[in-house]
C-alpha cells in the first residue's frame, strides 16, 4: 500500500529531494535507512525545511511501499491535500495567455500513466493538470514517482465536476482539445492560437461522451494501418509536444 | 516469472489473439480457464492453428505469471527465439528507401519501455525494432503486454554487436540519429530525408559514448526548462512521430 485518504508515501532520493524543494509543507516526516542517514546532501536538505527525522527499521519499507519498490531506504510521508490546489482558487491567480496550457485527465486509472502524462506536462510548459477527485487514480506514491518529482513542480488541481470545470474555462477563453482515434483534425495541421485546454480519457474507454461533446476540436495522432492504438501517456505526450512545438 | 531462455508467458486476451494472428509458430500451447474456455472465437483461433489447449488449475496462473498479473485466464507459451529475426537474414531481405526506418534500442533496461517503444515503433511506421541479446531487457510476457500485441508485427531484430549493426546499416546508406538531452539539432529542424536508423538510449545513462560517436545527428526534444527529462518512451514515441509526420 502506498497511500491512503490521508497519506501518501513518497519514496526514493530523488522523488523525495524533489518535494523538500518545491513541494516542503507537504512533507510530514522522514524515514531514513542507516546508509541513507549518511547522505549529507539530503539531510541538510531535510534539515533546512524542519522535517523530523526517523530511522527505518526492520521491515518497515516493506511494510509502507512494498517490499519489491525501489526506494533506496529513503520514504517520506507527505499530505496528498496539499499536494493539490482547487479549481476555483488555482483559476482565479491562473494569469491566462494564448501560451496558456492546461491538461485535463477524464477518469485515467493507471497510475503510471497519469505519473508520465504529469512529468510531459511539466516538460512541454502546462500551467497546470486538472484530474478529477473522482474514478481517476489520485496522487500517489507511484503517481509521484512516475513523475519523476513533477508533482511537485506543475500545479495539480483537483476538479470536482469536470464538465463544469470545462464549460467555466471555456467562458474564460480556452480552446479544448479532445485526443480521439478518430478524431477529425491531424495534430500537425492545428495552429494552437489561444489558450489551450488538453483533455485525456481513459485508457480503454477514452474520453467521456458529455466531455467530448464539450471539445472545440477532436484531435488525431496520425498512425500506421497495422497500429490500432497508442499507450495513453504517449498519446498525451505526443500531442503535448505538438503544442509546444507551436509555441516555441 | 514471466520468461526463461527457453519460453515466455503471453497472457491476455489481446495478447494471445494478436500472438496466434500474426506469430502462430511461435505459440506453443495454450492454458485456459474454464471461463476462458468458452470464448468462441479465441478457440476457434487457437483450433485454426492447431496449438495444444490445456485447462488452468488451482494456482497454475499465478505460478506462470504471477498473482497479481492481470491474465484474464488466458495464458500462452511461446518460444522467444521464433519472435525474433537475425540482423543478417533482415538486412538482406529488408527493402530500403527513403521512408525506411528502423529503431534501435541501445541498452534499455524497462521491460514496460521496450514494450511501449515497439508499440510506437509500429505506429509510426518502423520497418524492424533492433535490441542488443546483451545488457538489454529482452522480449518477455511483460513486454509482450506492454507492446499491445505490436511484438507480432513489428519484426524484432536481434543484434550481437550494436556498433557493427550501425556501421553496416550506414554503409547501406541509413542516416544514424541519437536521442540526446543536449543533442545539437532539434527534432522539428530534422528533414528526414534519408533511410533512418533511430537509436533510443539507456533509460539514466543514455547512449553509449562508442555508439553516439557514430550517430550523424544528435537529436534533441526541446522542452521547459524546469523539467530535466522525459521518460524514455515518450522521448522516443516523440521522435518516431516527428519522423512520420515528415511522411505522411
Amino acid at each position: 500500500m502506498q497511500s491512503s485518504k490521508n497519506k501518501i508515501y513518497i519514496y526514493g532520493r530523488h522523488a523525495l529531494m524533489e518535494a523538500l524543494e518545491h513541494a516542503p509543507r507537504a512533507v510530514r516526516k522522514v524515514f531514513l535507512s542507516p546508509e541513507a542517514n549518511r547522505d549529507a546532501e539530503l539531510r541538510a536538505l531535510i534539515a533546512k525545511r524542519q522535517v523530523p527525522v526517523e530511522m527505518l527499521k526492520g521491515h518497515d519499507a516493506g511494510r509502507m511501499v512494498g517490499e519489491e519498490t525501489p526506494h533506496q531506504g529513503i520514504i517520506g510521508i507527505a499530505d496528498p491535500a496539499s499536494l493539490t490546489v482547487g479549481f476555483a482558487p488555482f483559476l482565479k491567480s491562473l494569469p491566462i495567455a494564448d501560451s496558456t496550457m492546461l491538461v485535463l485527465l477524464d477518469e485515467l486509472t493507471d497510475p503510471h500513466n497519469v505519473g508520465a502524462i504529469i512529468r510531459s506536462a511539466a516538460a512541454f510548459g502546462a500551467a497546470g493538470v486538472l484530474i478529477p477527485s473522482h474514478n481517476q487514480a489520485p496522487i500517489t506514491g507511484a503517481v509521484v514517482k512516475a513523475s519523476a518529482g513533477m508533482v511537485f513542480r506543475v500545479p495539480i488541481v483537483e476538479l470536482g465536476n469536470v464538465n463544469q470545470a470545462v464549460d467555466q474555462l471555456k467562458k474564460e477563453g480556452f480552446k479544448t482539445y479532445g485526443l480521439a482515434m478518430h478524431g477529425s483534425k491531424i495534430l500537425a495541421d492545428e495552429p494552437f492560437d489561444s489558450p489551450a485546454l488538453i483533455i485525456v480519457g481513459n485508457e480503454g474507454k477514452g474520453i467521456r461522451q458529455k466531455t467530448l461533446e464539450r471539445c472545440d476540436v477532436a484531435l488525431r495522432i496520425p498512425m500506421d494501418a497495422r497500429a490500432e492504438s497508442l499507450n495513453a501517456s504517449v498519446s498525451a505526450a505526443v500531442v503535448l509536444y505538438g503544442w509546444y512545438s507551436k509555441k516555441n
